[in-house]
């Protein structure tokens, strides 16, 4: 147990932690649909039950909608269409039969939600509407796979709201991004909320807001987004309603995502050379015990070791006693690995003086604390807010002022630059590796200088990165 | 608001019901695949709540594997794959590039998780090896669909374990039936636990356990099941392990499943000529307040109905106060037809009165209790196991001893039979419409005659009915 890559070497570390540290397994038999095991699910399963809380809070309700969508209601709005169709997988026959339609894997659903809205919304009084969906969603996405962050099927979930005015749906997009703050919180990730540019919008979206996160190479992982999809959509699907004036009128909408690929953003953001490090928010076990058996002791130990989980428990602490037949040094190794945040070991000499000792993962601190003193929950609550400032820290050392383009290339974290607005220019940024990322969501910056790329007047203060 | 068809007319009034009772839309753009809506969804969220728990107590661990399983892999499992190909949907391109080989959308996911499978087991230290997903599935049914019932695509859970030996194998069916009793307590639903025979066991496996319920037409559910899987599979994909001997060994293999289909069941099982009737224990609302409001004592019966509610909601109870802008009769009408247990209406006298008026759903009885006297959580239990006692009346008295085949058709309800065995008499047996559903798991019947087709000696008791 244990893995041998650094994070130096980024990437092969990041493989090795999503492999050995049970989150994913890569070698299912179809390159880029990868195996969500067990420990990675489980974090999933946090991040889902905290998120479908507030989701229903704010009057959205679950429903299910089919995953094969016929390649007609796709095309029904054009850029939506252009925008997926090369990544669409499409199913074409059934046993030895083909089919009279193409229909596709959706790759998300507004197409085929849309088109049954026009046969639920009626009138004013129908609205706000707002439904969400936990699935799968399939994108072909042609670039080199990585599990999690870029895979070809992945688990989200995915709001829909449809509003009588526009200014409700921009409500809704606040809303969405702040039900996405509290997971973040959860994840103890810091972002910057972004306005993606044109070229990098939704396709069908009027515009995107979108967390960006920084991750320890330096490069953005992206996280959930919101999209305002004004009418672009209700008006080739039919989604209209008759408003208190007797007047037919098309509905403004939103949707809003987030995805599986927040595991991986957790384990690039958080880890060390050692593993994973899980925030105690979404760590399947909080706490693991490792009871460190010596000859002659093993009852007294075990006993008291069970007790301890029993104690945690009732406090409603995720808590697992390790009792297998390994040594105390894998066990160690495996749940670092796995980056449990506290562990609890107790041996024959911790019971003589009623104490355990306490190794924290984040610090790798470790304590000898008396049993009567032991407050799990409070370590635990102050090592959860210790990584959400270190994230802070991080994300705000990781954004610099750049004027030159030059100091683009190589760029680690964000370059805050000035932009004037074109896309030629945007586009000559992109040739250095690096991307505009967005504005601000809801912060007019004024420009501290020129276009980065033409020197001419700026309109915008950028955030530019490598992302993958 | 309403229905029109009555129970006699049983299709008719089944689709008003999911319809109109907004568990079910089946105007999707693709035939056979259905929206699930909100309410329909929020059942299943009641039974997934459960049965994932339970899952989980018996050491089953969550994760996801692809949707798309290659063709080459179906085929590992010669019965498997013949069981499955003439109904499975295949991916052959994506965007306008055909792909090498044909990826089918799981109908299933045996074929998948033990290609895995045989990676990650070596000892016996790493058995049983317990998995479960809960994710949708596609399987192209080329009969009439019916939403929930039977449809293309559905939701499920799949659990899937590998074990050293037989006896555990068998363990672990009396397990999966045991959590899928818990499911059918909760849903007040009784059922015959059966086994099938060979013509209708799982493609691959050894045997299958399945519960059938009776409907109101007479005809029969089947719902979750349980398959010994043998080494059926474990040799094929070769799932093997070290023996404490250090010999290889095949494992021996279950899986098992509880689908969407069980919300039909419970609407048809259940349900009466004003729409469905849900056991308090999966219904999404338990009880909705209608607040009867008259001219100028608006202000005081709101007042009240909130009080009230939050009163409810502090007990844990899931409440609905419907305060909408439309008539009394309206709001009784539609949770009616939804099926929430026990309704409570709130007028100005019955605040004079210091009391409520309670109707149940499920015998319209209406009663006034005074406020103080009001125990919500007692009359949900009372009505829970009432709901329990008359299906388990029904499913009795709908299983008749039948001794001559002629009385098989028309047949409603199960036909309690004698079967010599023989494929023959089984095919026979179906010419009359009906079919054997199987032999009473765990508890072997002695016949009370002879073969109910040839007139051979018996081997066993049977049980033969209409199944959807």
């Amino acid at each position: 147990m244990g893995i041998q890559a650094k994070r130096s070497n980024f990437s092969a570390w990041y493989l090795e932690v999503v492999r050995k540290g049970g989150f994913v397994d890569q070698r299912s038999p179809v390159k880029g649909f990868d195996v969500i095991l067990p420990w990675g699910y489980s974090v999933w399963e946090m991040l889902q039950k905290k998120l479908d809380e507030e989701i229903k809070k704010n009057g959205v309700k679950n429903c299910y909608f089919p995953i094969l969508v016929p390649e007609r209601l796709l095309k029904k709005e054009e850029d939506h269409f252009s925008g997926f169709t090369a990544e669409t997988a499409m199913v074409t026959e059934v046993g030895d039969t083909k089919l009279e339609e193409k229909l596709a894997l959706r790759p998300t659903s507004e197409a085929m939600m849309y088109s049954l809205f026009s046969l639920w919304i009626r009138s004013h009084a129908d609205l706000p509407f707002k439904v969400n969906q936990w699935n799968n969603v399939v994108r072909w996405d042609t670039k080199m796979s990585k599990p999690l962050i870029r895979s070809r099927e992945f688990l989200w979930q995915e709001g829909h709201t449809a509003h009588a005015n526009k200014e409700d749906a921009l409500k809704q997009i606040d809303e969405a991004v702040d039900f996405y703050s509290k997971s973040y919180d959860q994840m103890a990730l810091s972002s910057l909320v972004l306005v993606r540019p044109k070229s990098d919008t939704f396709p069908g979206a009027d515009f995107s807001v979108v967390f960006d996160s920084v991750v320890q190479d330096g490069k953005v992982v992206q996280g959930p987004d919101a999209h305002m999809l004004g009418q672009n959509f209700s008006k080739p699907f039919d989604v209209s309603f008759t408003d208190k004036n007797s007047k037919k009128q098309y509905v403004w909408q939103t949707s809003w995502g987030m995805s599986t690929r927040q595991i991986g953003a957790v384990i690039m953001h958080h880890g060390d050379d050692k593993g994973a490090v899980l925030p105690p928010e979404i760590a399947p076990y909080q706490v693991v015990i490792v009871p460190i058996i010596f000859k002659g002791k093993e009852k007294i130990v075990k006993e008291k070791a069970a007790e301890l989980e029993q104690l945690l428990k009732k406090k409603g602490i995720r808590v697992y006693l390790d009792t297998r037949d390994y040594s105390a040094g894998f066990k160690f190794n495996e749940w670092e690995l796995k980056g449990v945040p506290l562990r609890i070991e107790i041996g024959p000499k911790d019971i003589q003086n009623k104490q355990v000792t306490l190794v924290e993962r984040l610090s790798s601190e470790k304590t000898a604390v008396k049993i009567a003193k032991l407050d799990v929950k409070k370590a635990l609550k102050r090592i959860q807010s210790e990584m959400i400032n270190k994230s802070k820290a991080a994300l705000k050392k990781s954004i610099k002022n750049v004027k030159e383009k030059a100091e683009l290339s190589p760029i680690k974290g964000f370059a805050r630059a000035n932009w004037c607005g074109s896309d030629e220019c945007e586009a000559q940024i992109k040739e250095t590796g690096a991307e505009i990322r967005g504005t601000l969501y809801k912060k007019k910056e004024k420009p501290f200088g020129r276009c980065i790329n033409c020197g001419k007047p700026a309109r915008h203060v950028v955030y530019i990165a490598n992302a993958y």
